[in-house]
């Protein structure tokens, strides 16, 4: 099947905010997502963004049957080694059940691959849960390495009243 | 013992550079580093920058036997959850030995909090090597979660020629 990835604009962020979503009940947990399209306006597309988003795209006679031709997206943004400079981090990736296998996926991630080192970065990252097989093996057969595995990083997050109470602790200027 | 936690400047970046370094040599790695305080400038002092940082600097009568008073810095970056939307990463957290147990290291990490909660962001993260059981237990203390005991998350990476041929492998335009 033909597609096409091409950067998000500010207008397909209402199928970008679908598609989360629907990635959001495949993980059966859809009560998560906090974010609204005009959130993902807001954020991607101002002055100095908070992620870049690339979208996949079918010709109008592949169209859904709820009218969608965007049936894909990666979202993205940059990082930064001290040890190495720049990198990528790949958020999401996401096509939709009835347009896998047809090489959307890897396109989409390639196509940020591409960007990335384009912009000189020397890494693509990307996280993935251990239940999660099949992106697990995804990722490795397309050459990534698992540094939780091989060199035992832990992923820790400071949210909500912790983030709060850190934050109180500021020194003064 | 007094002390300052400010915004880095560009030219902070040799002192910055210095204190890489030195984290990688307690790491036993300093001939992983391969970035520059040229790179440093360049990547953190342009318009849309690719991380921020912090300094901690001492008054002049507390300075080191080699004559430095910026002895901590604490490096990050704007990341971006579609389920909950702005978040900050803390890439690196040091303070220098002799400077340890007098709330540098906390101080410096409270301001990034600070900062990202001032920028709506609803998420401080971080990641921390298995082995590293002092900093793990320190970033617990303070409430962090551990993503990864906790929900099983592993981390990946493409790099090298992994991430080449990944790239080569995007959809023409």
């Amino acid at each position: 099947m033909h597609f096409k990835v091409r950067a998000a604009a500010k207008e397909d962020c209402k199928d970008i905010s679908r598609m989360i979503m629907e990635l959001a009940v495949y993980e059966n947990m859809p009560d998560q997502v906090k974010t609204s399209h005009e959130d993902l306006e807001r954020d991607g597309f101002s002055p100095n963004p908070f992620y870049e988003c690339l979208i996949a795209e079918v010709p109008d006679e592949h169209k859904t049957k709820d009218g969608y031709t965007v049936v894909g997206y990666a979202l993205y943004f940059y990082t930064y080694s001290t040890w190495k400079g720049r990198s990528v981090y790949m958020e999401d990736l996401y096509v939709m059940p009835d347009f896998r296998g047809k090489g959307i996926g890897t396109g989409l991630m390639a196509k940020v691959a591409q960007v990335g080192v384009e912009k000189q970065c020397v890494r693509l990252q990307l996280s993935v849960l251990d239940w999660n097989k099949p992106s697990l093996d995804f990722y490795i057969a397309k050459g990534a390495e698992d540094l939780t595995a091989k060199e035992g990083w832990h992923f820790l997050r400071f949210h909500g009243q912790t983030l709060d109470t850190l934050a109180k602790e500021a020194p003064k200027d």
